[in-house]
């Protein structure tokens, strides 16, 4: 089985933009393919992460739109769709498209183009990923977080400041990152004071609409050698689903997806979460920031609101997270955040990053569709 | 690299119906896993092809829904789209994952329920994947069709009857299918005689506005010989896209992606076009069944009218085509029609058709999205 290589990326600045979600993809896929240095390869497969472009923005087959736009045909193209899991989703197709042997160039794309409704109309388009049962109650993913918040508090004496803390890093991060959506530093006082949304998470604890789109290329390790002295490598990828109907779950204060993919993840890569140097997580709300970093092994249960108040999370301490701003500050465009993420880990193993850069030779992401209900986990690191 | 085989499929009534897209879609899943007799195994993927669930349905992440409704968790679950092409494009992944060795058990579900909307609803809904620049114009698919019908038969001095008679062809195949959406025998003359949609093309030349759901389920042929007496193989797939953009294609007569994806699927099967004894092709509209018999090798250039009003794609023909009803009277529910298709293949090749059942070890699928911009073709036999 090829060893599956990161040998380009590209982002389009990401927040509010009157751009078309082609245009984004495009704009993203074409950095991607000058990144790589692959402007004359034939491309195998093109996968493009979406959620919702028919309710956005009047679309559909905007996989064979974005082959045309780029003159990639004959091309094989597929838009995959895992709701806010869907780049990671795009990942783990274009993965095994390489792995198997089948392809051998790809270009992932994941783009989301929210702005042309209204909050309402939005928040409407998002609920159609929850479980009809629950959300003829109101049941909406803001809504579960802040469920989780209650639960994890309580459970283990985490402080509100802990959670807001999360927030105030990741506008820290997205401050030296020039493509976030948010160059805006805030204060602790600032999350807990923002207006109240689902108590006990407030406006400031949540990641706001955005409009971007990310892109990477994927090959094999082989080809990588050619392309790059300092070739990056997806040595593990793990994907798991949960119950879809919240209900059935026993608790909301862990992720049993996040656990399950992790460990196929990890097993594949054959480290453990000590191994991981710099880690992009799918903070949604505060509260799933630090879950995720018990969930995927870097904190003891319970462990993960000291981290976050001890600066270990941070791009000075021993483990960095979100170093991008995370979806907090840079933004989520539903279906560009898992693509995004991995942009991020290729760029800081290559030491790309200017003034965010971290030391670091192995990083993780963690993309999550639904409330948990899809999971994928990547391991990416520099091949020795 | 494993052998992938198809060991269970499972079908929806086509048709208009009161049940929910997620019900469809777990009716056809649980017919193909009870028809693999794999109740008991752990599925590696869902791969759930559909195209318009937000639009018809309010609904997203629909494969983490199906996963929770079939209790397959931790199986990895996306939503495959590739507008009308979006069944093939799940086969093609689902066949990438067992092909690369990473996955053993794979469901493939497609499905739409599409009698939510009403008819105008509807037509922009499926515009929707035509390339902007050419829908401001009023560009469809039916107005599409309609052009290549006028060129072809102009080009090539076909007949207004032998379209009529694709029509006529596939409702008597319809007739005995249980599970088709019309049973309704038509003459020439009722086709003819129809309302006029677009110049030469009336309404019954083309496929109906369809509720309904199908799944095959994909295993190694290790696995496959351990279940059945009469194993089918994928023994070959190609998957091609072409010009998004109409205006840039040179003719309408052919489909290039056609070709292209016919081309590799035989190369993988090492055989020719017409080693096939069994296809099912995507008659959209009456001219489109016959354009793929040419595209696909079956008839030469411009022969393709003839061999219909010759009986040649009949039950008893030489080449039948569509025994299952077709697109035409089987019924289209979009993101079902590749899946279906594929179902149809397997149950020629295994014997399973009662009255339409005919002589087959070898059939082919053909499968398009857009118009022509994404296709793909696929080659089941049975194993040796």
């Amino acid at each position: 089985m090829p060893s599956v290589a990161v040998v380009g990326c590209g982002l389009t600045k990401f927040g509010k933009t009157d751009k078309g979600l082609i245009d984004l993809l495009a704009e993203a896929s074409l950095k991607a393919i000058e990144d790589s240095g692959l402007e004359n390869v034939e491309f195998d497969e093109v996968y493009v992460a979406n959620m919702a472009c028919g309710e956005f923005n009047g679309l559909s087959g905007i996989a064979n739109a974005l082959v045309g736009e780029l003159s990639l045909e004959p091309a094989a193209a597929m838009k995959i769709e895992n709701t806010s899991g869907s780049g990671g989703a795009a990942i783990y197709a274009g993965w095994k498209a390489i792995a198997s042997g089948t392809s051998e160039y790809v270009l992932v794309a994941g783009g989301e183009k929210m702005s042309t409704k209204n909050s309402s109309e939005t928040a409407e388009i998002i609920a159609s990923l929850t479980h009809s049962e629950e959300r003829i109650h109101g049941i909406t993913l803001p809504s579960l977080a802040a469920l989780s918040a209650r639960q994890y508090m309580q459970l283990y004496g985490a402080s509100r400041e802990a959670l807001a803390k999360v927030a105030v890093k990741n506008h820290e991060h997205a401050l030296l990152n020039p493509l976030a959506q948010f160059h805006k530093k805030i204060t602790v006082e600032d999350v807990i004071n923002s207006p109240i949304i689902c108590d006990p998470l407030r406006l400031y604890d949540y990641c706001p609409i955005t409009d971007g789109a990310a892109a990477v290329i994927l090959t094999t390790l082989e080809n990588a050698k050619k392309l790059t002295d300092k070739p990056v490598v997806i040595s593990g990828i793990g994907y798991a689903t949960d119950y879809y109907s919240i209900q059935t779950r026993s608790r909301l204060d862990e992720f049993p997806a996040v656990k399950r993919a992790a460990e196929k993840a990890y097993k594949m890569a054959k480290i453990k979460p000590s191994d991981i140097q710099v880690a992009e997580l799918h903070d949604m709300a505060t509260i799933l920031e630090i879950l995720q970093s018990e969930d995927l092994g870097f904190f003891p249960k319970g462990g993960g609101w000291k981290a976050v108040l001890e600066d270990k999370t941070t791009l000075n301490g021993e483990l960095p997270i979100n170093t991008s701003g995370g979806l907090k500050a840079k933004g989520h465009p539903i279906g560009a955040t898992g693509v995004a993420q991995a942009c991020e880990i290729f760029l800081q193993l290559q030491g790309r990053c200017g003034e965010r850069q971290v030391d670091a030779e192995r990083g993780l992401t963690c993309n999550i569709g639904g409330y948990g209900n899809g999971v994928i986990v990547t391991i990416m690191e520099v091949a020795r």
